[in-house]
């Protein structure tokens, strides 16, 4: 299961190289500004990454969700925070969200399994 | 061609147990109101399912068009029908539709074939 | 309640004009192409109708929603149909969709009232 | 200001009366669900609250906003907690969501106004 | 006509002040990359409004198709060439992309009107 | 590299011409329409392929994006011009356009590739 991890990884930081190696200002400072959006300030990390996750589970963006799922693993967040997460990227963006979420499962299941976690589900 | 289809059967079967079997109220409840809406009612199934085909078209979720397709032919639509559902949804949503519409035609088929059916096209 | 309505009219009508004189082929062709997609075929006016709302809703254009509401009032659909379609919209589209049911509920009202309809709700 | 309030707020119980009245289920259940996902779990009600705000930001809608805006309100959330919401929404949903954020920040102020707090911008 | 556009670009500057000054970071830092990025580079302005023009046409953001309007204007765009924008939005985004186009219309009318021009429409 | 691009090819292909096969008149006439809308008009032919792929990105949609870029690339855009096409997409559309960039930047260089070109970045 960790190919998953591995193969998107490796994928997302190849093809990041080339879009900061273009010569591209803009692209470049959205890649920063990126970096310091999520920095621990009014609200701490954990919290702005859920807010990272949400956002990408009902803007439907795999990638996106996988990035966050990485992020939110690595603060320590909880199978029943994780999901609450979830639930509320379902509820608020609809059913429409539900085979993300599938993917998400998958994806959180091979972080837990990666480090050794048992996955509550 | 029904790879296609048991793959996707398969995945989102196994998935949405985990899901399930997570212990999270909120998805457990939203897919029971989601077997709740498409029931027979003051508009019969098959109305409803194309309600739901078009919903996925224009949202662009190829999981949902699957499963939606696969509703739909259970309901006996024919290719004429299923056609000008793909028809509204591609004139709603757009020719950013049509890529969605090329793989649910081919799934379309797919469903025609191993029901013993020669698809129109 | 009917200056919701007429108001919409007027605007809808005035602008279209506009557009349609402007001399741009594709404005032009995509309206006609609008005006085939809604009649009657292997799927009856109702149902396409029927077809349209529900991609606005999901979509959340408040304007599309009014129109499809009109079609769907002429097409003499009942209060417990089209809030089947909205229960659909709102299920696939998530709550995102509700604002916007809000205004559809208010305008399939004016429509009831301009019928001399008591709307059930 | 407080009239920005207020209006949103008898409109939205209004039409919500009309909605639950309606006698469809389905709608029903996804109101109660909605009251069930917001509430104190492994995440607590300010934590879900942002959830809902930043999805409602990147999906842009309006009352959605407004509706969570308020929840976050009471919540105690500080100026520099919901401009950090607004910034993670503009960042991963770009710059349209920044017509949607003016509107919430004049909606924030109308509640901090009304509190009798003054909004640090 | 001309209130439409002053209604527009003072509230838009009234509430860009409220949101610069806040002491948020990234959102400080999000408005300076779009004036960056809107700047003459390996493609003119023209065409990089245009790009922005679409873009929100197609998202569906009435007051960044406002601004975009304005700017397509001071570009010296002709009603043909921004009819031809209008053309790929519907086209690309869908009839849902319409009522959207009827207020583009107008309000490129209104610009036109304050600049003396007659539109061809 | 050049599998990418002939995979895409093919199959877009085949499935389109079942699409046009199927008989149904909507899904001919947008087609139709399609062609009309991106010919040389008021604007050049690689003003409108760019609002294409513009509005793709935006949208998020893959095969779009891959089409719209082979179009791009046959109008002889440079790298410096199509990074600027991209970066107008993540500003307006956010940082969940990165993910379709990544994909984008590997299909264009299988373009440059396969026309023995070196890419840029």
């Amino acid at each position: 299961m960790s190919d998953l991890i591995n193969e998107f990884r490796e994928y997302r930081e190849k093809m990041n190289d080339k879009i900061l190696e273009s010569g591209n200002k803009v692209m470049k400072r959205i890649y920063s500004v990126d970096t310091l959006a999520y920095q621990d300030g009014a609200l701490p990390v954990k919290t702005k990454e859920m807010l990272g996750l949400v956002s990408s589970m009902v803007l439907r963006c795999d990638d996106c969700i996988k990035y966050h799922l990485e992020k939110c693993h690595e603060q320590g967040m909880t199978d029943d925070e994780v999901f609450e997460v979830f639930s509320i990227a379902n509820l608020v963006g609809g059913t429409i969200v539900i085979p993300h979420t599938r993917r998400a499962v998958e994806y959180w299941e091979a972080l837990n399994t990666k480090a050794g976690i048992n996955t509550k589900s």
